[in-house]
């Protein structure tokens, strides 16, 4: 039997952060919006897994302030396998809620984990190496798909590659010696300069028994926890169980929890064209521009004159652009940011000062105007 | 009798140009907004006039589809001294049209003609000088304020001095010699360097039975045509006469018309903080900043890091800038325009696409939302 007949994917959609703000808000964070212009990031996820795997078995776990909106952006996927969490707990919690619920779809299940909000150029390559990771998994090992620094990165989090195990589907595996959590400069330089080092993608794969053992032996309250909610899955207490267990578990990340203390886990270096979206900046990289590097996305009219490797985001408004070099331009329905491409991390000092202003408001959804998002 | 108290002051405010678009529509010009954050520039026009010349000394002419605005924007004035021009006949016909109204509301009067879309950043000097100036018609001579070069610029006219004449007020006066059209840069830089041009700011002062025998001499058209709306002024035919007559009067500027045809001209050079508001990068130069330079106007909240010489004019959304040097950002109701202060002239390159992608409704009046603007 096709080790992908038996892989189910569970699709992390949780996050809220501010780091593309304006258009990311509380209440619309980054895997619900269409940044590339071609279907929003949740709806993008779906679509590069779908030729691998059908929507039967997919499950999204999100926030359950996001489970309506989660639902219009995915009408594929059957309402019952979008679930919200009752709080955010880490990605400890939700990986391990998709677990048990992944093993309630099927007990004998190969899982793989992904982000909502991560951006993956190349979807045949991702589903090429999805593939491998399960066979891989299928082998007993938890398996990370490792990404190929490109440079000396000090915002991820790296795996250190040991020995090199089977080959599977002809991509290279190698045994992981260590996870390193976001790195100095200088180690980070190391890792790039050595070879033996990948980015921490967060795209795991693993046998459902593998994780729930793994869960039991490093993170037993969790772990009882998730067993509770996952016996009452199906039956009438479902809701209940998750609603007063899920609050309670331990807040933990699934890198520090389980895959740092784990035996057994290999990784893939994978060339997937795979991003986090860090900033409005790297947008501007990924993303494909004009002959000018000019990427414009929205649904507004936009006029550029002597612009160049800038990036354009519309709203409700035309935007004319004369002049201008590597500038970041995000419109959104009751904010405007403007920065040059590598000053877009300071967007938080922006975010920080709406808050000390009293402009949470700002933070919290989009005024006035609501923004078209497509959903698909 | 003082000359002042024979003043009456005609403000032209009619032009409807596109180079502070997006802010400037055709429904909405320069002279009807405000660009200071203190008035509208009409409203500023009378109030920097207001302490020399009693509302019921001041004419307003305008364009017919403006007078509802200008009545709006100058409570002040009686509403019949806002005149609307049923077609445009550029500034000749305008000035003429003024020259009879003033002549109706006094035989004797001293007409001062002025510019509505014009910052004047001294007004107690301008004050003093259009008193000196008025002290000069009064003898006899048409009279223009020169306004002292800083630089060689080559987008205004020249006004060439000759003999010093009788000063007025504590300003030296002089014999103009010849009026020269906008001068290529070498000319432009010989004027500066002679010190003996000032640029031709439309400034006028003169009797109105003097520019009225000018209009009769090199304008006998023009001079008909003003004649029968002038007889009609007061009486039941007023309006019929000028909506018959007033469309069909020659096309032409005052300057080519009558000032450099005609003989005993003075010019008075001032510094009065004059400028002609050629483009957002003027204002950018003229308005008064924080202590980075950053010219900040408009009701919404702007969050400003590492920014410094911009100018930031916000609509209805609010306005982070990090990072930003000298640059232009003007934020409308339904047009965003960003460039480098420098560039700003270049606005007229997005007019011009504006008209060539059939988006000409930008340019006419500002969609969904209306520009607050403050009446004083």
């Amino acid at each position: 039997m096709n080790t992908t007949e038996r892989l189910i994917v569970v699709i992390l959609a949780g996050g809220s952060g501010t780091r593309l703000w304006p258009r990311s808000r509380q209440a619309l964070p980054k895997q619900f919006l269409d940044l590339t212009g071609q279907g929003t990031m949740l709806h993008e996820t779906y679509a590069r897994l779908a030729p691998l795997v059908p929507a039967e078995r997919m499950l999204v776990i999100t926030n359950q302030q996001y489970v309506d909106l989660a639902r219009q952006q995915l009408p594929e996927l059957p309402p019952e396998h979008i679930i919200g969490e009752p709080a955010p707990r880490g990605t400890a919690a939700a990986v391990g809620l998709g677990a048990v619920m992944a093993q309630h779809l099927r007990p004998d299940a190969i899982m793989a984990s992904v982000h909502a909000d991560h951006l993956i150029l190349k979807p045949e390559r991702f589903r090429a190496a999805l593939a491998a990771a399960a066979e891989v998994a299928e082998r007993g090992a938890l398996v990370t798909l490792g990404i190929q620094p490109t440079f000396a990165h000090t915002g991820l989090g790296y795996v250190g590659q040991g020995e090199a195990l089977p080959p599977a589907g002809g991509h290279p595996v190698y045994r992981v010696v260590r996870f390193v959590e976001k790195p100095d400069l200088p180690t980070a330089e190391r890792f790039l300069a050595g070879g033996r080092h990948s980015w921490n993608s967060g795209l795991f794969a693993w046998r459902v028994d593998r994780i729930l053992a793994e869960f039991s032996r490093h993170m037993p309250d969790l772990h009882a926890g998730l067993a509770e909610i996952g016996q009452a899955l199906g039956g009438p207490a479902a809701d209940e169980t998750l609603q007063r267990i899920f609050p309670t578990l331990p807040h933990q990340t699934i890198d520090y929890g389980i895959m740092e203390r784990a035996s057994d886990i290999a990784v893939l270096p994978v060339d997937i064209g795979w991003t986090d979206i860090g900033s409005w900046g790297t947008l501007l990289e990924v993303l494909d521009g004009d002959q000018a590097g000019n990427v414009v996305r929205g649904e507004a009219p936009v006029f550029t004159q002597d612009t160049r490797n800038t990036l354009i985001y519309t709203a409700d408004r035309l935007v004319a652009a004369i002049g201008l070099e590597g500038l970041v331009i995000v419109d959104s329905g009751d904010a405007l940011l403007i920065c040059p491409k590598d000053r877009a991390e300071d967007v938080r000092q922006a975010v920080d000062w709406l808050k000390q202003t009293g402009r949470e408001g700002y933070l919290v959804d989009v005024k006035g105007e609501t923004l078209r998002q497509a959903s698909g």
